[in-house]
């Protein structure tokens, strides 16, 4: 379900919205927020909800590893695009789930008139590391369109 | 929210209720329901999510690893139960996350005037497995009333 408004988009973002994603800003167009579900170091696991204002996407890039590694997305709130090179990009609403292997050139954020929100799960493994890489221009993701 | 219809709370259990969980049916107390959200084996993580109908609870049980395992639960529907050996009972709606390390006695379930589902992620470890213990008596459960 798409949210233009952020106050109604709020109460559906039942992980929390958080703090400004001032980490990752480099690596993003537009605006993104970071609610921790968990303490770094805290479990074996690292999640947290992360949010994209309307046109906020992140740039394309890899997740690597040398064993284990990749990223599960977890759709919770609002709409948004999911793509891998070289093939379609992939409408993602409430109740989407992506896995990302590692090696595989992708972008995710939110569609452009509309909130986000997935869940950002880490998969362990050995020397994991992510490769960013360039924007999804604002040329291309015009054309995606408010699908 | 509580869904005591299951109609209304199917509108809202964005991950799906899937399939009758006739696996793990010997430790629950009443029914529930399993939708994978990776084919077993395909991804390093697994993820599934589970549904309880009203008053429906699993066993007390323990996760055990040798190292790293454990479980996280991400609830996006209904409301629930959650609770470790000499702790209070503590409820669950959509937006709660609950990690649970190896080791630790607990349950999880419905509330017994509502329809519940969360994702169950099972954090890798070796040689994990699951102890099964003694059910939620129909005494202590209904003690929690409809809180």
């Amino acid at each position: 379900m798409k949210y233009s408004n952020k106050n109604e988009f709020e109460k559906a973002n039942m992980f929390g919205t958080g703090m400004p994603n001032e980490m990752f800003a480099q690596y993003f167009i537009g605006d993104s927020f970071l609610n921790f579900l968990v303490k770094p170091g805290e479990t074996p696991l690292f999640l947290a909800n992360v949010t994209f204002e309307p046109g906020c996407r992140n740039n394309w890039h890899i997740h690597h590893a040398k064993s284990g590694g990749g990223q599960m997305l977890i759709c919770t709130a609002g709409e948004g695009w999911y793509q891998e090179e070289g093939k379609d990009p992939v409408s993602l609403a409430e109740g989407s789930f992506v896995y990302i292997p590692t090696g595989v050139k992708h972008w995710h954020g939110a569609k452009s008139d509309s909130w986000f929100s997935h869940i950002s799960l880490e998969i362990p493994g050995d020397e994991t590391g992510n490769e960013w890489l360039e924007p999804v221009s604002d040329e291309y993701y015009g054309k995606l369109g408010e699908q």
